[in-house]
């Protein structure tokens, strides 16, 4: 057996304006460090590189992790995908968990692109909607706001033909999707039922482009009154300033 | 004499989630099409093209400029450089109202970038700082706080030497620098003059990388509760939903 253990801190802050992503996973397996490099960079870009609270990049990101090999596992062990699914499970629980931790967050959306021509594009589609300021805080107010989902869709870096789009609700983890917008036209959906998933403190959007074969998902949070209200706050401390 | 008039309507509203900035500009000159749309084009680069609030585009960002040929000039009098500093001035002007007038607007920042490597690289940092929720939640709070600053910078795809670069506040338009951090490091300035210009309604920000000779400005809003509050608000009413 191999434990994988990890603990991590994010937008919640020790000090104001120290904001840092950190964490620390642990595990006994027995592993070369190349090999753990890689699981873990494999891990972590599934996991914490796709998450964003407010666009902002800290200077002192980091994720560490130690093998002290107490497992006395053999090479065939850790060469299975086993570890690699439970570090990928790690990771990403802990990613999520700063999310929702996020400075005045009220809402945690998984956005999921679908059929976009690459990867790279459905990457830029899913980050431009998930750091869109107005898609934010139409979250903020539980709105399934499918207007703004598009306007950021039209000017992300992705290949958008706007008469293909789908955009739909639905509750987290759940394959039935409510789209509110289809082929580039708005559905006849059932406004209550759909403000019913968008007002819950959890939901997944999904949007389909249509063009192509590749997918991205981020976890992202929405922008509240109380995340402003956190970060304008303005010490006359001399100590706290410029940090 | 030529006469030229503008108006425009930015990030307040006429009806909720159908902001759209629309410009337009008049003027009675008698030139070729051709022309009027070059130098139209030149001060929209250096105007409208340089504002956010939110950093959210807009589907509809229009600038529409008409001209009726009244002023009867000669082709003489349009091939000299009045005509387009007019525009410059006029487009300028309207694009500065724009910022001043957006949803919950409580301060507004010349950001100006020195020293970069190229035109470019001088306007992603610009853009990065000018966009930065964390910039701009501490320039709502009055907050001179280079620390943010020089964490978009980080982030920004301009080359940086953290051991080169300045950041200094001035009143609007003045060429007083008081610097804040120089050349890497915090300066001996004084807090109390310093957090006097930042907390005013209206400030310049100077950063300089020293690394290259290219420049840009780019004119920006804080980011406030009140931003918040008006774009989460979300009616029940169908009618509204989706736009």
């Amino acid at each position: 057996m191999v434990r994988i253990g990890g603990i991590c801190k994010g937008a919640g802050m020790i000090q104001p304006w120290m904001a840092t992503m950190l964490a620390f996973i642990t595990t006994d397996i027995a592993i070369e460090p190349n090999l753990l490099k890689r699981a873990l960079r494999i891990a972590v870009t599934q996991s914490f590189n796709r998450i964003t609270v407010d666009g902002n990049m800290s200077t002192n990101d980091s994720v560490i992790m130690l093998a002290n090999g107490l497992a006395r596992n053999s090479k065939f062990e850790i060469r299975n995908s086993q570890f690699q699914g439970a570090l990928n499970f790690v990771c990403l629980e802990l990613a999520k968990m700063i999310v929702r931790d996020g400075e005045g967050v009220s809402r945690f959306v998984t956005v999921n692109i679908h059929g976009a021509r690459s990867a790279g594009e459905a990457e830029a589609a899913a980050r431009t909607i998930a750091n869109s300021a107005l898609v934010k805080t139409s979250w903020c107010g539980g709105d399934p706001n499918w207007g703004r989902i598009l306007c950021a869709l039209g000017y992300s870096k992705a290949k958008v033909n706007e008469s293909r789009v789908d955009v739909g609700y639905a509750k987290p983890g759940s394959r039935e999707i409510l789209f509110a917008f289809r082929r580039g036209r708005p559905t006849a959906v059932d406004l209550k039922t759909l403000g019913k998933i968008s007002a819950a403190r959890e939901f997944d959007l999904h949007v389909n482009l249509h063009l192509g074969p590749a997918n991205f998902t981020i976890y992202a949070s929405d922008l509240t009154e109380d995340y402003v209200a956190f970060n304008r706050r303005y010490e006359s401390d001399p100590a706290s300033l410029g940090g």
